[in-house]
């Protein structure tokens, strides 16, 4: 438990995810297989307040999100969503857009790496939730869908139309965002899309392997790697080289980067300790 | 018609292109096929002029960009710009440089996307065209060069170092700009600086499929997804977040968000309005 | 030699890099190879204050930045600079991180190309000169790691996480600097992280016909190209356009621009002065 904590109380029970943690690694499943996953409100409200629960706990090293039944997310409820936004007033339709960006914002911001695991259709919110993580794994039978412009939306949904051309060009983001047409897992890993492709059913097993690979890891490590990436891309190289500088300062002031080198003298694995 | 219409009229003839509109979708063709349709003064003006136009009318839906004859663009006229260039004075030499640069802004900012149709050789200015569209539907004879460096220039020409980074990466940015060798369509395909390979001679038509295809579907849905993604290759994470949530905040309120819950609901195709 | 040449000396002697200047083209050999080419402290020194002294010369229109032996280069020495560092003070780790990133902001800010010609491995900071550099040409046997994270430290090193997802993507590059796993000469080629693949043993050859290629060619329009790709990656489209417009007007100014053209008259080969 990190020494911030305020009079916040954790919550006890997540009512729309189902959370598991274990040895710091947190594996969150979308778990509304009748519906494909499909997020609702409460949902998206989940999602936002547990990774701010997790980011400021600092007892997870890595997250793994993943989907139970046949896929992985296929998006926002069509009744529950976009019927219910239909009667909303601007105030709330911006509250909506703004939490659902929260969510993304978290992925992209919280102090350990998150690992997508996709099989099946990840759609609409749910492929923008998959490219919000550091690594998607998928199986063959992955299929991501940026539906947006299908249901008459912008395909810059939650950050969609900033990170994807990052991901994988601006030629592909813009085919995949304007048109929403899916693409398969085949294709995924050609573009970059996707960090692994498993074999057929293997990826929640991947990345749970993964995952207690980074937190066994030199966590600290990790976590500075990934706000490194997520700021340095909105950042000019002469500060981003200035950001590594003060970062590794920092970072050879800790435990770890002794404890490589006292592991390799002594030609034994070293023993991380994440700080 | 727009209500947003002043004095100004309408350009009855373009002399250095042939215009084409039809319902929606506007097709623009390179017509001086006994020069591979090199570009002169007169022709990079027309396209700066009639992007403007097209842009303030708002009656155009997707515009198709394409060349008659055996390819698509050879770029600058050897002989009508670079000659000519020759013996202007440094004011006039930026004129000009700003009038081409005007083209490709128009290009990435107009409000509907531009799908450029390539066969034969995209070269130079032409390459450059290309690659400010959105999308780039190419036949296998198709072959683009930056060919700037070979005529003494920078291959930084016209936004040219500025999108092909955001396309391919910057190893095949740097490569392509720097040397100007051509880059025939596997190739393209490969690095992603094409959308859509067809069969031999199969790029206009093509390229009018998915003019028609966007054109008809809920074109303010489209226009505001180039938009975003226009804007946010240069906007960091959380200001584009914003801008997705505003953005759908307001489509929401939009007819074609409404339309496509009705027939879903009533379980029919939509009936897209563009707005 | 420039006019803007002041007191300073030049260096005669380099005594942690070998460095070969032939009629513009300059070869800088890593020449430890019985550590893998492992940099020193020296070694970095030597980088930083070599590149600062062929950059106000004016003498080198490209440059090759070689390994000599088994590998390209292996990152920095355990000994000499993780065994070193761990007795620093904090303004001492500052400096020396300072120091690694202003090598790779001086291989991105020269005025003239840089090739890496890469053979065996190319790890660590290793890797990342490579990444600095604007071509990287590597045969089979080379194999990229960024282990940064498995000696307890960030994998944004020297702007590795600034500039790896501008070259491979963002989801590539998350991969590789969280995990530090190699990348072999196929999955670089695939990802768009090497720029020419050779046959084994031919990356030393082909980087020096690609640097007499260079620095026989339009080398002021060379540098040029190189300096936009480097602004525009931190540039607004906008901005970018106005600068490749003022750009191409000052080199329509230049000697190779008329040169080009009386050649293209003249039906010969151009000759090229570089400015």
């Amino acid at each position: 438990m990190s020494p911030f904590t305020g009079s916040a109380a954790r919550t006890a029970d997540w009512a729309h995810l189902r959370v598991r943690l274990d040895d710091g690694v947190a594996t969150v499943t979308l778990a509304r297989p009748e519906k494909l996953n499909a997020l609702t409100f409460g949902a998206y409200a989940d999602l936002r307040d547990l990774l701010a629960e997790l980011s400021r706990e600092r007892s997870v090293r890595a997250l793994v999100l993943a989907g139970e039944g046949r896929g992985f997310c296929s998006g926002g409820d069509v009744d529950e969503i976009i019927g219910a936004t239909l009667s909303m007033d601007t105030a709330q339709l911006l509250d909506f857009n703004r939490m659902t960006g929260q969510v993304v914002r978290a992925i992209r911001e919280c102090p350990f790496p998150v690992i997508a695991a996709v099989h099946g259709v990840a759609a609409g919110a749910g492929a923008v939730l998959a490219l919000a993580a550091d690594f998607r794994i998928a199986d063959p039978s992955a299929r991501f869908a940026f539906l947006f412009t299908r249901v008459g939306l912008s395909g810059g949904d939650m950050g969609a139309a900033y990170l994807l051309p990052r991901v994988v060009g601006l030629g592909h983001a813009t085919r995949l965002l304007m048109l929403g047409d899916p693409v398969r897992a085949p294709e995924a890993e050609r573009i970059g899309l996707i960090s692994e492709l498993t074999e057929e059913g293997g990826a929640d097993e991947a990345a749970q392997t993964l995952a207690r690979r980074l937190a066994d890891g030199p966590a600290l490590a990790h976590a500075q790697t990934k706000a490194l990436l997520t700021a340095e891309l909105d950042m000019p190289l002469a500060a981003s080289v200035e950001l590594d500088a003060s970062t590794q300062a920092l970072l050879m002031n800790g435990e770890d980067y002794a404890e490589f080198h006292a592991a390799f003298t002594e030609k034994r694995p070293p023993k991380w300790r994440g700080r």
